[in-house]
């Protein structure tokens, strides 16, 4: 049987003209960008054409404002700690918020341990930070405000506009990490007032492994891979292009489709959810209703545990996750959930639903129809949920 | 007419089997190797295949050893500041000598300006650190030696093994920038005494963009890309499994090539050297004839000026390179030439010729005839040249 990939949180299929374009490029033998020679000066014409497509994406005006990386770890990395060294000597203070990706809290962990001081934001239960906590943490030490673009377990879309406006107008460098929103939902760096945003191709269908950071002209950055002249003497080392060009199409068509792709995965996150209820009781829909990821749905299913539904689903070859896959392995409940509210229980409880372009209504059937069986399963067996029946009756 | 590649140092062709691997990973749409369900595990196990290929080439016993990177430059710049930033309660003091690549200077530079002190060693007329100058520079500060293993303007091949039984004996961590080494002459991590080893896909014609660090186990150092829990924890961010996987079967194939691979480069190498008197006088070898890179060959063409050789090259769809494309848009006369010794002069009549398995006879035929063409010409015009005629008639 088809496997039904509901874990598009964690890898997106490619699209046939990715596919196509990285083919191409494979066959092409490009030469080296930097070279001098006419083949070096072909490649980087190529390089340039994707930072377009990247930079209107965003909508950048100057594509010398997009960076490429390895992906939105190192773009995350890149951001954080290459703001915090290189204004060292203004100020030590950074501004965060409790449910960030593991790639924000262990850059700032790692600064912490040299000296910085972190605040980091507490979120209301539909895992929004307030503009005004920001407003109000800034002293004259922050340097940098780094709050999520969309959060990757919740879906929640943050007010960062409005945070901008507070960071733009007491002139502290802003950056969001937009990994799981860029080139699903409309990103205008311009409107959102950010410095500097992450990203990653394949949330919009292109190659894992390469990304991008936009940094705004004036930024005070450190590299934080140093060598050669690559990317405006912004990020050091040969470009992965047989990816960039890829991620170069991925943009392009992600723009062009933005609105057919929007409508298609909240139709189904739509039925989802109005179908729910059909098949199983006793849930948190953990994802808000109003500004959210069109794609995710967050469900604690009470009385048993994520890990087992997301196994017992793959036996009937339906893929969903607990959580993030950079965060597979770790045995703690979910930090994000915790920090909007959540119980223990109901955090080890959670799947992650995460829909592509490439699930249809069939998919949905069969995950709820599939949902409803594992869930009864386990809750047959289940101490706690026989213990909550018999207090019930 | 079809265009002679010798500028394979900046850039080599994908062999056909990597390009059918990379083809067919396309098509493949794996799920991230993170992620729980089975085409998580199925992704997993491709990644962990790549690399026991990669370790086989290092002849590294430990495939957890190899840390996947996005390529030569990402690894020297984890390998030189996360051994510094793990280190530096231990000590301050860095070695290195004068020829490094710039992502080495850089990393250093950067250290430099955050307290850390750097002794750079100076080189032989061949390019060649004396391991004894290594052994006099350790103090009891001293955390790590950074020494590269091949040069990428010289071809120049150091001592590492000699140097590493020094630092081992003085319990000093050890990295070699083995870029332009790995998959073109024997590597074995363990007789080389080293710790530490950076290289890149592309110098074993597998894709640009992809590369790795050999990390001894129990080596103490932070990683430089933090977030998720890939790379056994020593690196974060989703793979790049496409390019990885490309690696993979350029790794193994470079094993397999190596001998036939050694002898077809070192042939077209020593005719190029053999017949250039036939065709140019007054000239430098700056490639040392004993222990230099098979495939590279440095030529400083007296009275001229390399940039305008590999433009006059270029003309008739010959690529070669004045230096690391890394470099390109440097003004400056090669740091690597003046520390051998050249004048400001010779430097900048510099020309890199790298040889690759795409190259013939009839390459070398070709570059030799063109070559002395541009030579005359170039002469011709030259005031340096016409003064240096009449002063020796």
């Amino acid at each position: 049987m088809k496997i039904v990939n509901l874990d598009h949180l964690s890898a997106n299929p490619l699209l046939p003209e990715v596919k196509q374009a990285m083919i191409d490029a494979i066959h092409a033998d490009y030469a080296n960008p930097s070279s001098q020679h006419k083949s070096g000066e072909e490649a980087a014409e190529i390089l340039d054409r994707a930072r377009s497509s990247v930079a209107a994406l965003l909508n950048c005006s100057n594509p010398k404002e997009v960076v490429f990386t390895s992906g939105g770890t190192e773009s995350v990395n890149h951001a954080i700690k290459g703001v915090a060294w290189a204004n060292a000597e203004k100020g030590n203070h950074i501004i965060t918020s409790n449910i960030e990706h593991n790639a924000v809290i262990r850059s700032l962990k790692r600064l912490k341990s040299t000296g910085f001081k972190i605040t980091s934001l507490s979120v209301d239960a539909d895992g929004r930070v307030n503009p005004q906590d920001v407003a109000d943490a800034i002293t004259d030490k922050t340097i940098l405000v780094s709050i999520m673009h969309s959060n990757n377990e919740t879906g929640t879309i943050q007010p960062i506009e409005e945070i901008g406006r507070i960071t733009r107008a007491k002139k502290i460098l802003f950056h969001t990490d937009a990994v799981d929103s860029v080139g699903l939902v409309p990103i205008d760096v311009n409107r959102l007032n950010v410095d500097l945003l992450s990203f990653s191709s394949n949330t919009f269908y292109g190659p894992t492994g390469v990304g991008g950071l936009f940094v705004r002209r004036g930024t005070r950055i450190w590299p934080l891979l140093e060598g050669g002249v690559q990317e405006h003497n912004k990020r050091a080392g040969t470009e992965n292009l047989i990816g960039i060009i890829g991620m170069g199409v991925a943009a392009e068509l992600a723009r062009r489709d933005m609105e057919s792709r929007l409508s298609h995965v909240s139709g189904l996150k739509e039925k989802l959810l109005r179908e729910l209820p059909d098949h199983i009781d006793e849930y948190i829909i953990n994802t808000p209703a109003d500004a959210s990821l069109p794609n995710l749905v967050s469900i604690s299913i009470q009385y048993i545990e994520g890990e087992s539904v997301v196994l017992m689903l793959d036996d009937e070859d339906i893929a969903v996750s607990t959580r993030s896959a950079c965060a597979t392995g770790s045995l703690r409940a979910s930090h994000v959930l915790l920090s909007i509210g959540l119980s223990h229980a109901d955090a080890q409880g959670t799947l992650v639903v995460g829909l592509g372009m490439d699930n249809t209504e069939g998919d949905v059937n069969r995950f709820l129809k599939a949902l409803q069986h594992v869930v009864t399963t386990l809750r047959n067996i289940s101490p706690l949920y026989q213990k909550h029946k018999a207090a019930q009756a």
